[in-house]
């Protein structure tokens, strides 16, 4: 296994192997050289499948609902598979734990292909690599890829740059609503969830993300349904399933998916661009060491940070 | 005042003139020209003020808190800035509603100075302008300059990256220590505050947060204190400076201060530059237009990101 090529593992990925499929995951979360080949070889099967976003804060039952909408698209004979980005913890050890837990529940059936990823460094945002696991799955030839955060701020926000639904779940909480339009989620949801619908003031919550949304700029036309699930009972499950499709049928139906992708496309080449730039940039200093010590010295005499940066830049230049 | 140049302003900023402050910030927010220039001529003055970030979920009192701690400041003698980080939202009117409604609070009483910030796109993030504009705070001769967020995500995080003393606010609520666990808040607070301590549960929470902090790794040999406050009456508030002021002086007498302040120049450099690394690139590029059509040439043939990016790299160097 140590020496496995590029090759191999893409003609694996064909036959459908799911060791394969998990290791060329690996690659690309590790930024192995390899796994930017493997994706270069695979994107021209990369298209085919949907990818759905949840997010939404912490304890609104997001894993039961992807559980639950999970065997929703088994039922029906489609094949799933669930990135769960997860902040890394020194306490929790975080991913690891996680994909356990829930293979559990799932392992048994055919399928679906679950994988955690810790978000980088553990402090917010969406891993970067999550977009290429996404494609990596799609290539795979699975028929949905559910996109799942632990709902941390910006990892939220960077969902709906990678899904083509973005689903937020809520639940009937005094000040929920308030809080996700204040975190920016009521900006960003094309479906709006209130899990937990068995609680107290269920109605009420979707009452008030109503009112909001009918404050919200019109856009693409879309107007986000908002529906009434109990993961744990599996009530409502068909119905977010159902909102899902016709979010699809709209996006196919006036060229917006195409259109989204392409833009979704342009922000990750960009990323990938000022990734290798800054990079480059450091190694032409001499490493972080070399960025230090020109920080040190032109930071003796108090001087703005906007006069150091011109400081390295002119260096740069001169230097070649 | 239109033609008000950057030499009037920092003469005018010298004098202790308010509505220069308030000019010069709005510079450094817009990213005006003049706003760079100023800093480089005030940045030798940058360093006496100390710096105090407030972060924590939304609903846990921070505003109050700050109110508290700002009119405690007040009574010592001192001056106080305030950078309230505050996610913008179409819905709202954010930033400047706040404004007024805190201004009323304090408006009236000399030496406070007040100022909330969008953060950028009104999508996560401590706005890039917040650590400069605590330096124009810190020329202009403010004692304290507490930078709050709102408490979504990414902020919360970036504040560690701006300010001196990192303090997390949490509420005595079921779950609210593991969700500021999860968000990576427990690893970057040096002080923990458990607010509204009248409230039932509140010695429980302190536990937790113990508990959950005798795991963090010692690091720099500061063990983080939790205080229990009650901001509403003000109970608590005398204990939170004091702690504030034992995290100043250790950081002081072990020369943790300048280094950390060093790290934070160097990190803020840096994102000066990469920004306008990015930024020569698009022009480069022909503009947004032109990073457009050249992801858009390239990807029909459904090549990768990676290959789209490399592609546009080699261009720009074979371009000159």
């Amino acid at each position: 296994m140590r020496n496995v090529g590029v090759d191999d593992l893409v003609a694996r990925m064909e036959d459908g192997d799911g060791v394969a499929l998990a290791r060329a995951i690996s690659w690309i979360e590790d930024e192995d050289e390899r796994g930017h080949a493997l994706l270069d070889a695979v994107y021209p099967r990369v298209g085919s499948a949907y990818r759905i976003g949840i997010s939404g804060p912490p304890g609104a039952g997001k894993s039961t609902l992807v559980d639950g909408l999970t065997e929703h698209y088994l039922d029906a004979g489609k094949t799933v598979g669930i990135i769960a980005v997860d902040p890394t913890s020194p306490f929790t050890g975080g991913a690891l734990l996680g994909d356990r837990v829930r293979m559990q529940r799932h392992g048994v059936r055919e399928g679906v292909f679950i994988r955690s990823m810790a978000t980088r460094g553990g402090l917010g945002g969406l891993s970067r690599a999550a977009p290429s696991v996404a494609a990596a799955m799609d290539a795979f030839g699975l028929d949905f890829v559910i996109l799942e955060t632990v709902g941390v701020g910006q990892s939220e926000l960077d969902i709906a740059e990678a899904a083509d639904t973005t689903v937020i779940v809520l639940v009937p909480e005094s000040g929920d609503s308030i809080q996700a339009m204040k975190a920016g989620l009521m900006e960003i949801g094309e479906i709006f969830v209130v899990n937990k619908a068995d609680r107290e003031g269920a109605e009420m919550t979707v009452g008030e993300i109503e009112s909001m949304l009918s404050l919200r700029d019109e856009g693409d036309g879309w107007s986000p349904p908002v529906v009434l699930t109990t993961a744990t009972t599996g009530d409502g499950v068909g119905e977010l399933a159902s909102a899902i499709d016709s979010h699809r049928e709209f996006l196919v139906s006036n060229g917006h998916l195409e259109e989204r992708r392409r833009e979704h496309l342009k922000s990750l080449v960009r990323t990938i661009i000022v990734d290798a730039l800054e990079k480059k940039l450091i190694e032409r200093l001499g490493g972080e060491a070399g960025l230090d010590s020109m920080v040190g010295d032109v930071g003796e005499g108090q001087r703005s940070p906007y006069q150091i940066a011109r400081q390295v830049l002119d260096s740069i230049s001169e230097g070649g």
